[in-house]
This record gives C-alpha cells, sequence and structure tokens, in this order.
C-alpha cells in the first residue's frame, strides 16, 4: 500500500511553489482554452507547438521556425500575431506539419513555473485527452502534480473539474491526503452527468460565452476527442 | 437586483491580495480551531480576546493585561505560554471576565493581513456562530470577503465548508460571480448531512486526531453552539 506514488492537485500557480515538484509529473491543466488547444493542434497533426511567455517572444520565435503565431488577449487575436486561442482554428488541413508558436496569460506561465521549479516532466491536460493523460499516469508510476492554471491566480471550477475527472480515474493507484484533490474529485462525482450545465455557472463561461465562444467551450469540457499525449521536451510540445 | 452587496470567498491567504477588500467585512474562518476558540471564549464571558503574530509578543501582551496567553504548535501548549488552543479549555468558569492573548499559525495571521489590507471590518466565523455570522452579514448589507485561513497557505476543507455554510443561507441577497464561492456552496450542500463523517477525511482532522483532539474537532464543526459575533475593536476581539 505505501508504495504507491503520491498525488496532489493545486488550484492556483500562487500555491505551486507550497510542493515539492522535483521527480513529479506535472499535468498543466488550463482548459478555458489553452491546453485544450494544444492537444488539438498536436492531434491534427501539428509537428510541435512552443509555448511562450510574451507577445514579442512569439512574433521573434515564429519568424525564426517559420511557424504560425497565435495568442489572444479579451478574446481577440493580439495584433503582430496570425491566429487565436481557439481550438476549433487548429482542424488538419490547416495545422497538420506546422509548427505553432503560442502565448497564453495563464497556462504557458504555469508551464515555465513548472519547469524552473525542476518537474521530472511536464505533460498538458484537458477533457479532449483525459484517458491519454490517465494511461500516462498510470502507466508512469511516479509522483503526480495536477496543476490548475486558474484565470489570473484566481480558483477556477473548469480545471478543478477536470482534475476530479483524472482522479476519479486514478485514485485506487495513487496515495492522496490533500483536501484540494478530496474536493476535485467530489467535484466531478457532483456534476459529471450535468457537466455541459454547470459549466455555464462558472465565471470563465460567462467571460467567454460574451465573445461568442460558446461552441469552443462545449468542445473544450467533452471528454477524449482528441486522445493524444503532449510532452514538454527541448522547448516545444510534442506527442509524447 | 444590482445593488445587491458583493460575496467573495477567498480559498488561501495567498489568495486574498488578488481581491479589494477595503469597503468590505472581511469574514476570518479557521475552524480547527483558532476562530472556533475565540468563540467559544468570548461566548463564555471573555472580556476580549487579543490575537498576537508572535509568541514572544504573546509572552509581553500577557504581562502588560495580565492576560491568560495561549497558543499550540503541533497539538501541544508552546513553551512560555501558558493555555493551548482548545476551545474546551475555555468553559465559563475559567474564562469569564478574563482577557485572553492568543497566537495561531494560520488563522492570526490572516487576520492581521486583512488588517493592513484595509478591511472595512473584521469579524470572526466557525460553525459554532454560522447564525450570528449570516445574521450580521444580512443585517450590514456590504460587500463580504469570506477569508479562510487554510493550513500554511493550503486549500482546506473545513474552513471552505464553512465559507458555503455561510453562502448557502445567505445568497440571495448578494450578488456572486465567483468560483470558490460556487464550489464552497456546492461542497457544503453535498456533505451538509453526512458533515461529522465527511469530516474525518479532511487532511486536517487527521492530523490533529493524531493528537487526539476527536472532541474538538467534533465541537468545531457544531453549528450555532456559541452564537456571538467577535468583532476586531481597538486591537481586540470582543463580542460584537
Amino acid at each position: 500500500m505505501n508504495n504507491k506514488p503520491s498525488l496532489i492537485t493545486v488550484l492556483s500557480p500562487r500555491l505551486l511553489d507550497l510542493c515539492d515538484i522535483t521527480n513529479s509529473i506535472v499535468v498543466i491543466i488550463d482548459v478555458f482554452r489553452a491546453t485544450s488547444t494544444i492537444i488539438t493542434a498536436l492531434y491534427n497533426g501539428a509537428v510541435k507547438v512552443v509555448p511562450v511567455e510574451s507577445v514579442q517572444e512569439c512574433i521573434e520565435t515564429g519568424k525564426k521556425l517559420n511557424a504560425i503565431t497565435a495568442g489572444e488577449r479579451d478574446g481577440k487575436v493580439i495584433k503582430g500575431l496570425q491566429h487565436g486561442n481557439s481550438p476549433a482554428e487548429y482542424y488538419r488541413e490547416f495545422i497538420e506539419g506546422k509548427t505553432l508558436v503560442l502565448t497564453t496569460t495563464n497556462g504557458t506561465r504555469l508551464l515555465h513555473m513548472a519547469l524552473n521549479r525542476g518537474a521530472a516532466e511536464i505533460i498538458i491536460g484537458s477533457f479532449p485527452n483525459l484517458r491519454a493523460v490517465c494511461d500516462h499516469l498510470l502507466a508512469s508510476r511516479k509522483n503526480v502534480i495536477l496543476a490548475c492554471s486558474a484565470w489570473k491566480d484566481r480558483f477556477n471550477l473548469e480545471d478543478t473539474l477536470f482534475a476530479g475527472a483524472v482522479i476519479h480515474q486514478v485514485q485506487q493507484h495513487f496515495t492522496i491526503h490533500c483536501d484540494s484533490s478530496l474536493m476535485a474529485e467530489n467535484m466531478h462525482t457532483l456534476h459529471k452527468n450535468d457537466l455541459f450545465q454547470f459549466i455555464r455557472k462558472t465565471t470563465h463561461w460567462h467571460r467567454l460565452a460574451s465573445y461568442g465562444l460558446e461552441n469552443d467551450l462545449e468542445y473544450c469540457v467533452t471528454e477524449n476527442i482528441a486522445n493524444i499525449l503532449p510532452v514538454y521536451k527541448n522547448g516545444a510540445l510534442v506527442t509524447g
């Protein structure tokens, strides 16, 4: 029993330094919408996705790699970049064989924090690749940090619900002594059968739906429709 | 409808600065056990409770005020202080007419943070005074911050469940657009009928029950058994 690896849920980037993440797989979660978009681009054949923190870095890296540049603020493509942060933009005919350089508010920053704090491995999760994430965690038998990107450091429900969905599937194989994980699993169980209704009550839904992004958001909470595993290697996310 | 004051839940002291708390009533919540103990001491006739941050300050203030000094670390009375952080110690025959100077790990620190960030009013909440807290919030018609003390900045369920119990009772009278509050209310509704069982799954229960404090913990989650309202005035908590 005591040989099981541990699993911890982190509800905001502000709380990441409270955990020792070395020797752990860190799952970066940003359901609305960075991690859903990364998963979709790779699922549809992108060679790699390069996450960068600033717009300037996005433009420069895009030039260097002859890549597509993408990023949004407040639901609009950032000036100087070519595309947005919607998974719907990255259909196969457009993205296959290409490189995407992406900057986002929350997910990208958390990924770099995890990198700087010495994560053993960084992978990307959201509802579209739930099964792939769980399969990998079960096969790896390493300690796990489920890291929610939140929204500007504020707790959010969509990331928490995804953490809960992972926990629900893998909990028998991990030692879990953390109230965040217990809460996330409870919230998942409570809403797994009304997720599409409940998610409409969250603050992030209201924020993004006001930009006309309802279809995007429904896609982001649909399980297992892009079941690949993005893994961070040599500065880029590639299919693991 | 738009004239309703706002209500926000803060899940960890680390997240307090993300909110503007000026013009707000801040409810300090530290169910296990600081706020439960403060409520109990005042309910049983203490003149006031002085919350201080350090052991040294506790000793010095105790001498100056000819007061009882109290504080625990890891379930034991701190060397140099007279009493612990258990509500059971502060029965009427002992505490009536006296002043208590108290230092704790989480709740005291959060109270001083709220003070420094300009809270309009600071009150103290836990299950024993649930009704008194709700009555005050409903009568005041001001913006409210439900501030969970957490455990060394980590999210905890007992404080969240109390926040949820408050929200459940007052939500019709506030504008609530925050995922933390939605989650807290959901968790309260899910567990209000099995609270004494569910609370045994939390990390803090495990930590404190291992020191033989089970009776204490059950008291701390019992609703309305010490229905007074501690209010912070001139450096001390007094019955409001």
